[in-house]
């Protein structure tokens, strides 16, 4: 049975379990400092297919099978998530596997969204297995928000690099370590920012409200955890979301990491800012964070995917970018919450 | 406690209440046969905004405002949608309500998403009361989806007029009737329909495939309801589904109408194969269906929120337009699952 706690809070105190997690990665992640820890690692970025826009499907597709197989099951419902308008790349990466899909929408945000929403499934009773997946692909984003890549434009070094890639765990009512334990969804945040190449600085404003909220609805102090791991801050998202936690009197200076700092090596991957998309929180999860939990190198953590709502018509129309983010508790051991 | 039946349904044997609805429609809709029962008809499709895009978000805002009123409550979480790319009118319309909302997207399928999803959330004890809501609006969909309005092109007679309008509902663990006691997640159909100007004809096949399971799963008869109410496929659809069904043994000619036929006026209102859009089941549902539930006109009923799943690049690169569909069983006793 979950409970709502403070303001924007759920706790579960039964096992509610990730029982497999799975990661694809494009050809520059692979070439990335966590290459040799993804499931699979694509040899072209077209895999195979003839738009960048089918090769994310492809990848939906190919990764969620890997999740089935690791996890031993076939989900009784889908949830997943992309960049592409109107998700399509999921709804095309989903469409052959013929199980119930509910499309979700939080830009790169939906993995934590994703995670929050089949771990309530699960936990009200509604099914016992439930996939939740996300992809994104760096070609098809730079396309559809951005300049067409033949153009060749630069890109300042505030900007993040989309992640080509795809990440998914399995959600189940097995008892098995690591539990989704609680989740938090933060409110959207707007802070004015409206540079499209900047979204470490639109986000990291709802990154700290989202984490401040979590600790404080939780009664946890912030080195409960053994780390704090935001989506796709970037660097300048990551420095950002320090100081303005530090404003509020909470310190995650030495427990606090970013997947989109993990994903590339910044010295010589020219990625500037960092990863970023959805894939960057799935896969960086799916690859290190989840083994690291079943080794036990990691007991706590505190997942936050980000995601910055935006679309080219709402930047030309002169709409600020909104941040957006989820925090989801994963813990080796089973919390009797009793708040 | 929910309960997941046969391939696709999950049943819910305790109250899950709908404690109020609330509808905003555009001048045409006000217009229309329903005109009367909106709790909000706009004199001007701008709503006092600057673009199309604004006009939706306000009416987003304006909508859920008056949802919170009608019922008594400020909710938990919001569940919302609709057909922007990057559900930008949903984001920057609740931005300022700070109510953690979870984006959610099925194109004009949202709504059935939307009561699904609040009503596992109250069931399973993460919230006492949570807001469904979505909204659509003619110009930002035919700008985003068809041609740029200032050609002035001709719209096909297969083709829908897509709703400007918002609806919402209030899902609340208090026992009041009208209740949701099931809901099936319909799989998605690829037809290989690929004319975006028909998308009664795509979406008719999931509508079939999610009513079929749906019975099929809850071991009902199609007469149990008293009506069957699909969400868009209009008039064009609509055939396609009765015969589709026909062939199945399923017959629905006598239970069943749609909420884009039942939304304007053929004869006089010039929408050719009737109304569409996210806000087309959600607002109909609003002004229209809760209303002859809770007057005990109707007791039982079935709603099938359709979308057609597709993109301009996806029409573009020739991939075919998919569909879906979900149901949603709202009635005005609780039923004792023993499945």
């Amino acid at each position: 049975m979950a409970k709502h706690i403070g303001a924007e809070t759920v706790v579960f105190s039964k096992p509610v379990s990730i029982i497999a997690a799975a990661s694809t990665a494009g050809t520059k992640e692979g070439e990335g400092p966590l290459g040799k820890l993804f499931d699979r690692v694509l040899t072209d970025n077209m895999a195979g297919e003839e738009t960048w826009e089918a090769a994310e499907s492809a990848m939906v597709k190919d990764n969620l099978s890997i999740l089935f197989e690791k996890s031993g099951v076939r989900p009784d419902f889908i949830f997943a998530g992309d960049l592409q308008n109107q998700c399509c790349g999921t709804n095309y990466g989903v469409k052959d596997i013929k199980i119930p899909t509910f499309g979700i929408f939080d830009a790169c945000a939906t993995f934590g969204e994703a995670l929050a929403l089949a771990a309530m499934t699960v936990d009200g009773g509604a099914a016992e297995n439930v996939a939740a997946g996300v992809s994104s692909h760096f070609c098809s984003a730079e396309r559809q928000f951005r300049f067409p890549l033949e153009l060749g434009n630069q890109r300042p070094q505030t900007s993040t690099y989309t992640v080509t890639g795809a990440g998914a765990a399995m959600v189940s009512n097995k008892d098995v370590p690591p539990y989704i334990t609680a989740f938090t969804i933060g409110k959207i945040v707007d802070y004015g920012v409206n540079d499209a190449n900047n979204m470490g600085a639109a986000m990291a404003p709802a990154a700290a409200e989202c984490i401040s909220a979590h600790l404080r609805d939780t009664v946890r102090a912030a080195d409960y955890y053994d780390l704090i791991v935001t989506g796709d801050l970037g660097y300048v998202g990551k420095e950002l979301l320090l100081q303005l936690l530090k404003n509020e009197g909470i310190d995650i200076a030495d427990n606090h990491t970013d997947c989109g700092i993990e994903i590339f090596d910044k010295a010589s991957q020219d990625t500037h800012a960092g990863g970023s998309g959805c894939a960057c929180s799935a896969a960086v999860f799916a690859a290190m964070l989840y083994k690291r939990l079943k080794k036990g190198e990691l007991n706590k953590i505190l997942l936050v995917p980000t995601g910055a709502l935006m679309s080219p018509t709402s930047i030309q129309e002169g709409k600020s970018i909104l941040g957006a983010a989820y925090a989801v508790a994963i813990e080796n051991g089973v919390i009797k919450w009793n708040i």
